[in-house]
C-alpha cells in the first residue's frame, strides 16, 4: 500500500448501497465480516467475538427497508438549492421532437389507464394504419401485453419498434399481431422488408417455445428478416458481474491469473455482445434503411439495452446531457425496466431478479465514449453518478418497476428528482472534450468493436482501490485547461475593447483630463466611444486607414457584437450561471458586454477590471489540500478561482459571481475570500446578480468529513463500536453533503 | 472498415524497417507475399504469377544491407535545418551532475583504449578505495571483462553498480572481485549490507554454472544480500513479441480468443517483470538506503533495462527530455547494449541475436507514463520515435553494438544525430501534462504495479490499424489547449500593460495629441511610461490610491518584470524558439517585453498588436484536411496559427515568428499566409528574428505524399509493378520529409 492508499479509508456507506454482508469462516483472530456494496466497495473486518459479529451482521441486514415506504427518497431532505420540483417529463414532447405523430405514426390511447399493459406508458405510438383490434389482439398475443410500439424514428424514415416475445409456442399465431407488423413495415417505403431482432441467443428463444412463448413463426410473417443477437439472460449477467468483482478482489494476482480471471468472467464479452447488437441495429436503420423490431423475452432488459444504445449511436441528441436523460426516461423508465427488482431496492425483492442490466448499458456507453472522446456532452462522472443513484434510492426517479408503480407511490409529489440534482451541478458532469460541431458529435456513429478496444473500467469497479488507478486523471486536467482558456479569451476580449476605447479617447484629443471625474464627465457628455474596429483578419492596408474621418461611419459596426471573434471554439464554453438551463444545449459564448456598450468606464474601474482576473492559474496538479484543509482526491472536482487563480474545493468556491474583467456576463467560480474582497469595492455594485433566488446556498452544505489518524490503521468502528480491521480495499471520500446522516453506516478507521 | 480506415493505405516503407518478407502457400488467386516491418506494419499481397512473387521476394530480401557501410545513415541527406553536428555527449558531465568523482568514487582509466573491456566506455567509475589490481582482476573474472562499475549515485549516497555474471562455475572465486565488491559496499555508510541482484530467473543462473559462469558464491561474498528478479532471456522475449504481433494480426477474434492470445503471449507479464525488478531496486536505494549491484549474463540486456528503469524512478532529471537522452546514452549506448545485433540492422546479423529488449524498456517507460501522466516531460510520440529510430538506421546513434564500434565507423563524423532531430522538433515531443513542480515530477516514484494497471499499447502495436484506436487522441487535444492558454495569457499580459500605459497617458493629460506622430514624440520627450502597477492580488484600498504623487516612486517597480504574474503554471510554457536549447530544461515563461519597456508604442502599433493574435482557435477536432489538402491523422501534430487561429500541418506553419501582440518575445507558430501578410506591414520590422541562421528552412522539406484513389482499393504496386492487394492492415502517413527516397519501397494502392 502506498501513501495514497493508506490515506484512503472508508467513512460512511449509505445503507442502500450495501449489497451483501457475509460472515466468513472464523479464524484465530476472530470472526471475519465482509461488506460489499453496490458501488463496488468491499471490506473485510475481523470481529473478535463471534456473538458481536452475529449481532452486527443481523443489524446490517435489517438496515435494508422491507417496504417501498421506508426507502431513503421518502426521508431525504436535500440542501436548499434543490427543490422538490419535477421538471415534467412528457413522453409526447420527445415523440414530437422526432416528428411523431405524422402521416405514418399516431398516438394510441388504449393504455391510458394501464389497462392493456401495466408496464407500458399510458400513451403509445403505433402505425396510422393500425386498428384498435390489431392493437388489442397483438397485446394479448405478446408476453405481459407488451405489443410492438414505436420507440425511435430516424430522420430517414426507418424506425425502431419494441415489444416482448410472442406467446407463439410451437404453432400458435395471431392475425392481429401479423397485421400490426405489416403496418409497421409499410411505414417505411424505402424497403420491402424489415428486421425482427431477437436479442436472445437462439437456443434460449427456442427453449421458450416449450413454455408457450418463443419467437415469431417465420412462415406467418411475410417480408420479415429474422436475426438473433445473442445477449445472455439476467442470471448469466449477474454471475458474470460477480466474477468480475472477484477479479477486483484478487490479492496480488499475476498477470496470467488476472487475464485468465478476466476472461473467465466473460464480462467484456457480454458488453461487446450488447454493443455489437446495437451496431447491427444502427447499420440496419442508417445504411439498409430498414425498420427494426426488437424484443427479448419480456422486452424490458436486453430490449431496453439495444433500443437505447442504438438510438445513442443513431441520434446525436441522445449524446447530450439533456438527450441522454430523455433516452433514460423513454427506454428505461417509461417502458418499464424493473429498476427496483434489478437493483434490489427492498428486502423483499427476489435476489434472483437482481441483475446488472442497467450497469451494462452504462458501461457500454462509457466504452463508446472512450472510442469517441469528443462525441458525448457528459463525462465519466455522470455515468458513474447515474449508476450509483439507480441504487441509492435517494431520488425518486428509479424507484419501482414501471411508471404505474411510481404513480402509485406518488414519487413526483414526495421525492426529489435526480435530474434536478444534475441540473444544479451540471458543470461537474460535462465532458471537456465535447465538441458539438465535430463530426463525431453530430453524425451517426458506426464503430467496429475490436476486443482490443474495450477496456476494463477501472474508475467504476476499482474506484475504491486508488493504487490501481492512474495517479492523475487526464479529464480533470482537461476541464481545468478548458476553463482557463475560456477565462483568458473572455478577459482578453474585454481588454481589447478597452484598448480600442482608450485609443479613441486619445485620438479624439482630450484636453486637460487630469482627474478621473473629468474623463468620466467628458465621456458622458460626448459619448466618445466610436472607434475603428479592426477584424483580426484585417490587412495592413486597412490598418493604415486609421483616420479620424473614417470613425463616424464605423460607429454602428462597433455597436454590434464583435464579428471578429468567431465561435469556432465556443463549444467548449461552460456557462457557470445557474440560470443557464441545463436542457437547452446552448453552447455559444455570450457576446454581451459586461457593461453598457456606450458607457466608457472610468479609469478607476478599468483598474478594477484588470485586477479581477488571474492570468496565471495554479496548476491543477499542485495542491493536495484545499485551503480549508480538505484533501483533494480524483473523485471530486477541483475549481480554480477565476480571480486569484488558486485551487479550491466545491465548498470553498462560489459559482454565481460576475467578474468585471470579463467581456461576457457569465457567472463564474470565485473563491470565498475573493468574493468577500471584491464585494467590498464600491465599484462592484454593477456586477451583483439579478436573480438571487437561484443562488446556490453554499452555507447549507454540511461539512461532515471525518478526520482519520493514520497511525493506528488497524482499528475501526462501525456505528461507534470499535473493531479490528483486516483489509479495507481503499476508498475515496463520498460527497457527504448529498446525503442525510441517519441513512449511513459510519465506518471509521482510527 | 470505416472511412478513416479505408483512407489509410500504405505508401512507402523505409527499407530498414522491413523485418520479414515471407512467401505464403500458393492460393487460387496467386502467390501471397507477406511483408512485416519493425514498426509493426503487416500486409499480405497476392502476386498472380509465382515467378513474380519469387523475384519480388528476392528483391526485397536483397534490400537489407550486408555491411555497416551500406546503412542508411551514411547516405541520408537531412533537410537543411539539421546539421551534421553532434552535441558532444560526455559521460563525465553526467557523472559530475551526480556529484562524481567525490570522496567515495573515482574515475578509472584502465579502459581508456578499450583494452580491458571493449564493450564498456573508456572512462569508468569505481570506489576510491579500489586498486588497479582489483579492477583488472575483477574484469578478468567477469564475463566479457564487464566488471562492476558505478552507473547511478542517489542523493542519499546509495548507488547502483552494474556488471556481467562472474566466471565462477561451481566453485571458482576471485579475491580481487570480492574486494571490489567490499569497496562498493563501503562507499555507503548507511547500511552494512548491499544487494547483488541477478535479473535472471534462478534456474537460468544455475544453468550457467555448468558453462563456467553463473552467479556469485554466497560463501565468498560477505554482507551481500542475493536476490533474483526473474526476467526471461532474449529468446523468450523474441518469441513473446511474435505472439503479441500474432494477436494484432488476428482476424475478428472474439473477446475470449483475444484475451487468451494476449495471455499466451505473456508480453505484459514480461513487461511487469521488468518494472517490478526496477521497483525493487528503487525501494532498496530510496527506502532501505542500500547499494545495489545488478547483473544478468553479459550485463547488456536485462541489466540495461533494470538500471535505466530504476534510475528513471529514482531521479526526476531522467524524466525530462534531456535527462532521458542522458539515460539512453549512459545505460544503453556507453555500456554496450548491442543495438545492431538486437535490432538486426544488417543482413549478416544472426537472427537469433534479435530481441525486443530496448522496446520492452520503452514500453515499460510508457506504462509508467500512463500511471503518472504528469511526471514525464516527453510524450508517447517521443517514445515511439525513439523505438522506430533504433531500427531506422537513419541517424548514427544506434548503429553498432558498443561505443568502440561507433568510433571505428566514424559515426560522429559521417552521420546525423537523432538528438539533433529531436532538438529541432522538440515541441512535437513534449507532454502537455508535464508539471515540473508537481510532486510526481520531482520525487522518487514508488508505484505498485497491478495487472489491471498495465495496458496493451495500442498506439505502438496497432498504429497502422486505425479502427482499433480511439477516434480522437486526448493528448493532442491537451497540447492544443495548453498552447491556446499560453497564447491567451501572453496576449492578455501585453494588453494589460498597454491599458496601464494608455491610462497613464490619459491621466497625465496629453494636450492636442491628434496624430500618432505627436503622441509618439510626446512619449520620447517625456518618457511617460511610469504608471501604477497593480499586483493582481492588490486590495481595493490600494486601488484607490491612484494618485499622481505615487507614480514616481513606483517607476522602478514597473521596470522590473511583472512580479504579479506568478510562475505557478509556467511549467506548461513551450518556447517555440529554435534558439531555445533543448537540453537546458528551462521552463520559465520569459518575462521580456516585446518592445523596449520605456518605449510607448504608437496607436497604430497598438492596432497592429491587437490584430496579431487570434482569441478563438479553430477546434483541434474540426478539420480533417489542412488547407494544403494534406489529410490530418493522429500520428502527426496539428498546429494552430497563433495569428488566425486555424489548423495547419507541419509544412504549412512556420515556427520562428515573433508576434507583436505577445508580451513575451517567444517565437511562435504562424501559418505561411499570416507570415506573408504580417511581414508586409511596415510595423513588422521590430519583430524580425535576430538570428537568421537558426531559422528552420521549411522550403527544403520535400512534399512527397502520394495521392490515393480510394475507388480501386484492391490494386497496388510495389516499386512501380502492379499487383493485387489482399489485405493491408491500415496505415498512417509517414513523415516522408525525414527520409530520402531511394531508401523506400513504394507501395501504392491504386
Ligand atoms: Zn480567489
Ligand atoms: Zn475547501
Ligand atoms: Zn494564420
Ligand atoms: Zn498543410
Amino acid at each position: 500500500m502506498d501513501l495514497a492508499e493508506s490515506l484512503a479509508s472508508l467513512r460512511s456507506i449509505l445503507h442502500s448501497f450495501i449489497s451483501s454482508v457475509d460472515k466468513l469462516p472464523i479464524t484465530q483472530q476472530g470472526c471475519p465480516l465482509r461488506i460489499r456494496t453496490k458501488h463496488f466497495f468491499s471490506a473485510e473486518f475481523i470481529i473478535p467475538k463471534e456473538r458481536d459479529c452475529t449481532d452486527l451482521h443481523a443489524t446490517l441486514i435489517q438496515l435494508k427497508p422491507d417496504s417501498y415506504e421506508k426507502l431513503y427518497c421518502f426521508l431525504y431532505q436535500a440542501p436548499n438549492y434543490l427543490e422538490k420540483i419535477w421538471d415534467p417529463f412528457l413522453l409526447a414532447t420527445e415523440y414530437i421532437r422526432m416528428g411523431v405523430p405524422n402521416h405514418d405514426w399516431k398516438v394510441e390511447d388504449s393504455n391510458s389507464n394501464f389497462d392493456m399493459c401495466d408496464t407500458y406508458p399510458p400513451l403509445i405510438y403505433v402505425p396510422t394504419s393500425t386498428t384498435k383490434s390489431m392493437v388489442i389482439g397483438s397485446s394479448k398475443f405478446r408476453s405481459r401485453g407488451r405489443l410492438p410500439v414505436l420507440t425511435y424514428l430516424h430522420p430517414n424514415g426507418a424506425s425502431i419498434t419494441r415489444c416482448s416475445q410472442p406467446l407463439s409456442g410451437f404453432s400458435a399465431r395471431c392475425l392481429e399481431d401479423e397485421q400490426l407488423l405489416q403496418c409497421i413495415l409499410k411505414t417505411n417505403s424505402q424497403s420491402n422488408t424489415m428486421y425482427i431482432i431477437d436479442t436472445r441467443p437462439r437456443i434460449n428463444a427456442v427453449a421458450n417455445r416449450a413454455a408457450g412463448k418463443g419467437y415469431e413463426n417465420e412462415g406467418y410473417y411475410s417480408n420479415m428478416q429474422f436475426k438473433f443477437c445473442p445477449i445472455e439472460n439476467i442470471h448469466t449477467m449477474r454471475g458474470s458481474l460477480q466474477k468480475l468483482l472477484d477479479v477486483c478482489e484478487m490479492k496480488n494476482p499475476s498477470m496470467n491469473q488476472y487475464l485468465n480471471a478476466l476472461d473467465n468472467s466473460s464480462w467484456l464479452q457480454h458488453i461487446k455482445a450488447v454493443i455489437d447488437a446495437a451496431i447491427f441495429i444502427t447499420r440496419a436503420i442508417e445504411i439498409e434503411k430498414k425498420n427494426v423490431l426488437i424484443h427479448c423475452s419480456d422486452g424490458w432488459d436486453r430490449t431496453a439495452q439495444c433500443c437505447s444504445l442504438s438510438s445513442l449511436l443513431l441520434c446525436p441528441y441522445y449524446r447530450s446531457i439533456h438527450g441522454f436523460r430523455m433516452l433514460i426516461e423513454k427506454e428505461w423508465l417509461s417502458f418499464g425496466h424493473k429498476f427496483s427488482d434489478r437493483c434490489g431496492h427492498i428486502r423483499t425483492n427476489d435476489n434472483k431478479e437482481q441483475s446488472p442490466v442497467f450497469l451494462q448499458f452504462i458501461e457500454a456507453v462509457w466504452q463508446l465514449s472512450q472510442i469517441y472522446p469528443t462525441a458525448f456532452e457528459f463525462n465519466e462522472r455522470f455515468l458513474i453518478s447515474l449508476h450509483d443513484h439507480s441504487h441509492s434510492c435517494q431520488y425518486g426517479n428509479f424507484i419501482g418497476n414501471c411508471e404505474k408503480d411510481r404513480l402509485d407511490l406518488g414519487i413526483k409529489e414526495r421525492t426529489y428528482s435526480y435530474w434536478n440534482y444534475i441540473l444544479q451541478n451540471v458543470n461537474d458532469f460535462k465532458n471537456p472534450l465535447f465538441r458539438p460541431q465535430s463530426s463525431y458529435a453530430s453524425e451517426v456513429l458506426l464503430p467496429i468493436i475490436y476486443p482490443q478496444t474495450l477496456k476494463f473500467w477501472l474508475n467504476m469497479y476499482h474506484r475504491f482501490n486508488s493504487g490501481v488507478l492512474p495517479k492523475e486523471t487526464i479529464p480533470n486536467t482537461l476541464t481545468h485547461l478548458v476553463d482557463h482558456t475560456i477565462a483568458l479569451s473572455d478577459h482578453a476580449r474585454l481588454l481589447e475593447k478597452r484598448i480600442r476605447e482608450l485609443r479613441l479617447t486619445l485620438e479624439n484629443g482630450i484636453t486637460t483630463a487630469t482627474s478621473n471625474e473629468d474623463i468620466h464627465e467628458l465621456q458622458e457628455n460626448h459619448n466618445i466611444i466610436s472607434f475603428i474596429e479592426h477584424d483580426s483578419g484585417l490587412s495592413e492596408n486597412e490598418l493604415n486607414q486609421t483616420t479620424v474621418e473614417s470613425i463616424q461611419p464605423k460607429l454602428t459596426k462597433f455597436l454590434q457584437p464583435l464579428s471578429s471573434s468567431s465561435d469556432v471554439e465556443s463549444g467548449i464554453s461552460s456557462d457557470y450561471s445557474p440560470n443557464n438551463k441545463l436542457f437547452t444545449s446552448s453552447f455559444t459564448l455570450q457576446h454581451q458586454s459586461s457593461s453598457e456598450i456606450n458607457d466608457m468606464p472610468t479609469l478607476e474601474r478599468i483598474s478594477f477590471e484588470l485586477n479581477s482576473i488571474a492570468l496565471d492559474w495554479c496548476s491543477y496538479h499542485a495542491p493536495f489540500h484545499c485551503s480549508c484543509s480538505l484533501p483533494f482526491d480524483s473523485a471530486q472536482r477541483k475549481y480554480n478561482c477565476w480571480r486569484c487563480g488558486e485551487n479550491f474545493c466545491m465548498r470553498c468556491i462560489e459559482h454565481g459571481i460576475r467578474l468585471p474583467g470579463l467581456y461576457s456576463n457569465n457567472l463564474v467560480p470565485v473563491c470565498k475570500t475573493c468574493v468577500r474582497s471584491i464585494k467590498l469595492s464600491p465599484l462592484f455594485i454593477d456586477y451583483t446578480m439579478s436573480n438571487k433566488s437561484n443562488y446556490r446556498n453554499q452555507t447549507e452544505i454540511k461539512s461532515s468529513t471525518l478526520v482519520i489518524d493514520q497511525k493506528q490503521p488497524m482499528e475501526f468502528s462501525i456505528n461507534g463500536i470499535s473493531y479490528q480491521k483486516e483489509e479495507v480495499r481503499g476508498e475515496r471520500s463520498i460527497r457527504r453533503e448529498q446525503y442525510c446522516c441517519d441513512q449511513y453506516v459510519d465506518i471509521a478507521l482510527k
